[in-house]
């Protein structure tokens, strides 16, 4: 069991960067939703490399294609498979690294794990190029939500030491949202964009790459989904954000922050607003006892530094157990974040859709 | 599915806080496992409150009965039942919270999601009580994993502005781990200890509460445990962990440090040392792609406050739709984190018992 | 993964035939719903020992203590755990079949499985007696069902060469159903109870045993429910009654018949009914394309004569590896089919549940 | 959850008979198996229609393309996908079933119950020529299975009045399996094959079908795989055996002859045999207890009537709902059960590998 996710509606990615093509299988999904195409390429687009510096100039067409689940625009109910073939693969370039592991990568664990029969090229499975078939399902759930009035929405929080502003957890739009899901490099403030793109251009010029913070945020959830224990939202959500490459902390409402904070400080009190149960504040970013509070869902996930970077690095030969320096090749993002970002917003929401079905 | 986690290994824990018992069965357990029950019994007197002032003044005597799936000490392969006997409930202390939630609880969404049936009282199936049976799991597990050379540690690594000195994350021997699982207050510096235990002091008297962070290791893993995507170690384990209560953030390695990092800092180069693949730094926490590197596993969770605070709190009632202040009774932990190292030990514990079964 | 079932509603079974006791969890019940405790006594007395010759006189007092996730007689949705303590139990009698394995029984694999670490004392966890928790969990289940208007019920259609009546699978009443269930030896006509009841004295009076069929209906289903492929209604019914022990066939409706029948004698015609779609007949037992169809669900499933006979049998020692004449003392079932119709119709009633949830 | 199966080696299959594109992804299959494609096709045209009169003339160019998990022939660990186009597809001739469901097929469930959004060409999702991919997924098990030295075999034992001879099930031998296997008309007896064939000649000149029964091996299998309860073999073959579309029954070993034996005939005594522990009948067929006993793994599945016949049936149309008369065109099978035997041998290969891991 490794690229199957989901309890209701199931989720099988399959793919290596450089074979023929990667896809999905998504089951259980409801008939009778009728798919939006554009927005779906859209998403994806958002993920897709190549469109300006702070990503690899690779150009991947990632066109999604539909081979079976619907018909005529409108899911049939039937598993919907989709494969995106993989035109734009440099082989060549991956040759050194099959017995020198590059640091940080999946390679030296799935080396031991796989016997050395799994596909290097590219990073093979591992590769960050399987998040485009979980955009594709993400970008599917989104308007399965969308019909139940829920909107999904992420930014990036975070860039080395560039931050936008957070969200005000208790009080988030679907203007705002909105806004977000139609940017290719999505942020609530202007001047952080700029510093964000410098510190990604620093580390680019410095054959070098840089991490960062991804808040993602839903509005419009029911109160009462999900389950305490063990089928938590929390939990939940967080299985599938990890299973996105680089992920290495998830957090929800105050998160981390909660450690410092007294209880008279964190707690959320209860308020009427309008005939509603409401809360004053949010620190529990929509969420209590595993189940939705019906404020907004807020978390935030760090990204680590893209592990490729140019710069020399030291490694192993598997074979001859003796250190080398690694110097990679091939075209490889300075940062990752801001493709990342419709990612987690797709994991975000292939989750809720599991959860509310 | 709500209380019931485990891939291949499966754990249902059930009961309410103040019902006849609490307890958990543990399906398809390897046969032929000599259980230590001293062991157990010690790592639930951790959990267990009463020991002193950092904790509710209630005594549970929290003694595990088990009642199938072992004969004369020895696991037989069948499912492990095992009880609680609930025995020192004051189910008057909770008449108020029927229908006036208390903040930051899962009173008001479960209210919703249950149409008001479920046991209120102390919290019932969402009490943290609940988690002694999954600190029997976990102890449980720890055994098998120390048959395969694997150990389980945690340690208090923050109370309020209190910090303990981290694990050096690349170098994590077993005595340490060991001393502290043997500790009821577990921290690596008992200058930390002084600090926290006055932090929480000051949270007491204050009739307040106060949050804190606890960092896990594990020592002893194989390569290669795990997988990418969708079943990996971070992700199982943030699944289970989410499911302890309080839990609002986990991250593995360096990381929320990592967003401000460089892969250049970052990354963690190879080098051999006797005869071995090893890591020169551990940023990554032992996991890579999903999988395990051999290096410690560490990671981090964020506990909120308990949200059970003596203070005045506004709330509203449920069935008038009016607001109301709040004044909750009963016994209260000023802290929880102290008591849920235990319980951490132990998620992480049955997380990988599962995953390397 | 071994005595766990169930994908929205798990059943976790527990316990050991002379261990200290057996019972179950049933997690992610609905909340809300009142449980008529006469209504699983009965059902849990048609399938307990000792009430006549046809059974063991074993007397065993099935009494299911709730100890979680019922609140004043409603479910809570919280799981709810039950046990049942063993009273009666002599373990002297089985002291012989540690290396000597009964025929047909599981001794032999389970030995092999569990590296004879599993309890071989009345059969263990391989116990029949450990269908008692299932009988619980379907009562339960059935109480569920029927406030969904869907009624289940089962008889005894076949004990050696004596035959009740099969059902009219296009035309079953609730009259009849509720009827068989109330009955301690189910059967449609009286005159098959007593050729049944001679089959059976015939088997005991010659120390051997008796195999049978028993057919169970379900009424009231809405059409639709279950899938095709690998949630079918046929595979997931069939999943838990084969865990059924001594269970060695499963068909619905014409089942084994249709192997002779041309399409045209076999396929169900469509009709009108008081505006409701009907078919003329129901050879297919209510299920087309893993679907329920309104119709009647219709199976039948072979039980196995007891393994455990009197009369000396030929078995092998495990440790010497020789061949040896076995004795089996205690007590036993000359025919376990007329307590096996109870435990039918609670694996049928808690699969579709499932199935329904 | 309808079209994914499998505990640890999971099965997601995917397609309508007449969209782009049917297939399947198997995740978690062990890295470094070397495939013989070779096999796999054999396998698939067993299961592929137009070879004869038996069969329709559709010719359905069944050409498995593998898209991921295969590197160089060898599997990778990573999913292996695959798809088979669809070119062979006229729409033409099922423009009357829209609102006129075919008796005995999945019709009318799956207008209820996808409201009218399921793809009703040639079957869509619901068609048998969804076995396809699960042939392709058995093939491959079969090739691992075989490292472990186990074979799977299966042979028609009955269409209509014809019976070909059954299994000696307690000595089946490599050889008769393979034989089997290379068959395109798998039978024991060639006069066996003679009447059947007259019997499918019979209903194809009479516009009808007629059903059958397939009885399928399997040796070399380990002794305890498996488990009691809910995790049988026999709960787990089942439950995809009754996946397979037709499959109305499942019996293991004696199966319903048990209903009419006495406990001293049914019992498999146990005997030495070159050292070894044998049974010396095998009525339990190589299951007790749910899990394997080193004897052959016999089973027998029933197959009812295609359902799509020539000749005029009654039905109703969903939009009027008036009775009225349906002729079904198009090209069909008078007797499915030749072409399933492919298909049975993959749903019992698959299990299998899925219980091995």
């Amino acid at each position: 069991m490794s690229s199957v996710i989901g309890n209701k509606i199931k989720l099988s990615v399959f793919g290596e960067s450089h074979g023929k093509a990667i896809g999905c299988v998504i089951d259980s999904l409801p008939a009778g939703v009728k798919l939006d195409m554009e927005k779906i390429y859209l998403d994806m687009s958002r993920r897709a490399p190549g469109k300006d510096k702070t990503a690899t100039p690779r150009l991947e067409k990632d066109i999604p294609v539909i081979i079976s689940g619907v018909l005529e625009g409108v899911t049939t109910g039937a598993p919907l498979a989709m494969i995106i073939e993989n035109t734009n693969t440099k082989s060549g370039d991956y040759s050194d690294i099959a017995t020198t592991p590059r640091p940080s990568h999946s390679d030296y664990p799935a080396y031991v794990k796989y016997g050395g029969n799994n596909d290097i090229r590219g990073g093979g499975h591992f590769s960050g190029r399987l998040t485009a078939p979980l955009v594709f399902a993400g970008a599917v759930a989104k308007q399965v939500l969308e019909q139940k009035g829920i909107t999904v929405g992420a930014h990036i929080s975070k860039i080395g030491k560039a931050a936008d502003e957070h969200f005000d957890m208790n009080n988030i739009d679907k203007e705002l949202l909105e806004s977000l899901t139609s940017k290719a490099f999505s942020v609530i403030s202007p001047d952080a964009e700029i510093a964000m793109r410098n510190e990604i251009e620093c580390a680019r010029l410095s054959l070098d790459s840089v991490g960062g913070e991804i808040e993602c945020a839903v509005i419009g959830l029911p109160v009462g989904a999900g389950s305490n224990m063990f089928s938590s939202v929390e939990g939940e959500l967080s299985k599938i954000l990890f299973g996105v490459p680089a992920v290495k902390g998830v957090e929800f409402g105050a998160g981390f922050d909660f450690c410092e904070m007294l209880g008279s400080q964190a707690n959320d009190a209860y308020c009427i607003e309008e005939g509603k149960v409401k809360t004053v504040t949010n620190n529990n970013g929509g969420v209590l006892g595993g189940m939705t509070t019906g404020a907004p869902l807020v978390f935030r996930v760090a990204i680590k530094p893209t592990p490729s970077i140019a710069k020399p690095q030291k490694s192993v030969d598997l074979n001859t157990m003796e250190e080398k320096t690694l110097e990679i090749k091939g075209r490889h993002d300075p940062c990752i974040v801001p493709r990342a970002v419709a990612v987690i917003e797709s994991a975000a929401a292939f989750a809720l859709l599991d959860i509310l079905s």
